[in-house]
């Protein structure tokens, strides 16, 4: 892609803040790469950890994104039936050259009508419920399906900020962000998924079954939107 | 540990923000845990990423740490001779039950003389330089002596905070927090450290290179006043 190269993430309340710190941080070093974090205002916005960011940019001034970027967390599923956010959303998307996500953010595509029929991964936690909005959930820490790039949950937005580093740049740039913030993981533990030996399976069925209860509703509630919604005549 | 635990991590201008943010996420995790992060005012700070986070507390009123932590950046740098910083870092860490740093935040604990004699790491790209300030280097990714825990450059912060999870409260903690953010991780390249197949041989030189210009003469003058520094009889 010719640079510079506009990276947009969009920053609400009660944002996991790694989901969106992490690729922020990878996105950030590219010589031509700018990154934006967007909300309705720019009043500091409490993330999930108890702490603030900034916005650098609101939805009325904020520049068309080459890569716009969804982070996850609780609070985007606040966001599943607010229309000013998901019009913002889709406006971005219409104009960007990728359109991605981390985590939970693959719900606020999904309720913007941006996955259908699309593969796209999410946070194990929450991963079944994508089919609820049209989605074809992969089981894999990144899914690229054309120009939409979803990452699982939170830590994988480092994985996948690199995977878009390479297709937006080269898989070079790629690399040499790589080696500048140490991304050599070495986990103490082996417990990163249900998947791997030190998962506890207790704390695996209890995470599904709450994560289920507190956001199912909403995701139906969206979906049924979804459903009804009238696309407009081009 | 007991529950409570106060974090207590370090918001400087220029901070490499996920130096900060990884382990910062973590941390806020646990039943009990709570993260706080300080500055010399509340003000927003801009990080090297170009946004701006906004401390919790500030030097003076700031809660005694049980885990003070560090994070580094270039802005690390400017902080090398700022005496109001380096006596608020060795206030809190007198106080504290672990003191570490992330990446270069070893060398501002060095600075402050709390690396004399003991092992520590930081990011490659500096390690050697961490020797001046009475340090012994080692090479890891996460290195302990007794209630210094240091971790290596950036995305180290991450393998980092699970040590530190595990040592403050318990490895089953450390395991939940990490199935809970899904760490399990899969670069799509092998380049994270000069060791690494894919990382560039011109890349490492040329960043050693730049790095030690530019901040070994502080580096050299921190030792200086360090080694000139009249312990106050106690």
């Amino acid at each position: 892609m010719t640079r510079p190269v506009r990276f947009l993430a969009l920053l609400f309340p009660n944002v996991t803040q790694l989901d969106l710190t992490g690729p922020a941080q990878f996105f950030s070093s590219p010589p031509g790469a700018s990154v934006d974090l967007v909300w309705k205002d720019r009043s500091p916005v409490v993330t999930d950890a108890g702490f603030a960011i900034v916005p650098t940019v609101d939805f009325a001034t904020a520049p068309q994104a080459d890569v716009l970027m969804i982070p996850g967390g609780q609070g985007v599923f606040e966001l599943l039936e607010d229309d000013e956010t998901l019009d913002f959303v889709r406006r971005q998307a219409a104009g960007a050259r990728f359109i991605t996500s981390v985590c939970t953010g693959a719900f606020l595509l999904g309720a913007a009508g941006l996955l259908v029929g699309r593969r796209a991964t999410t946070h194990w936690n929450s991963h079944a419920m994508l089919e609820l909005l049209g989605a074809v959930p992969v089981e894999e820490r990144v899914v690229r399906d054309g120009d939409l790039i979803t990452g699982g949950g939170v830590t994988a937005g480092l994985d996948f900020a690199l995977t878009v580093l390479a297709e937006v740049f080269d898989p070079q740039t790629a690399r040499a962000v790589q080696l500048g913030y140490e991304y050599d993981p070495a986990p103490p533990f082996d417990a990163g998924h249900p998947s791997r030996p030190e998962a506890d399976a207790g704390q695996v069925s209890s995470t599904l079954q709450t994560r289920r209860e507190l956001r199912e509703p909403v995701v139906r509630r969206a979906a049924a939107r979804l459903a009804g919604r009238v696309e407009p005549v081009g």
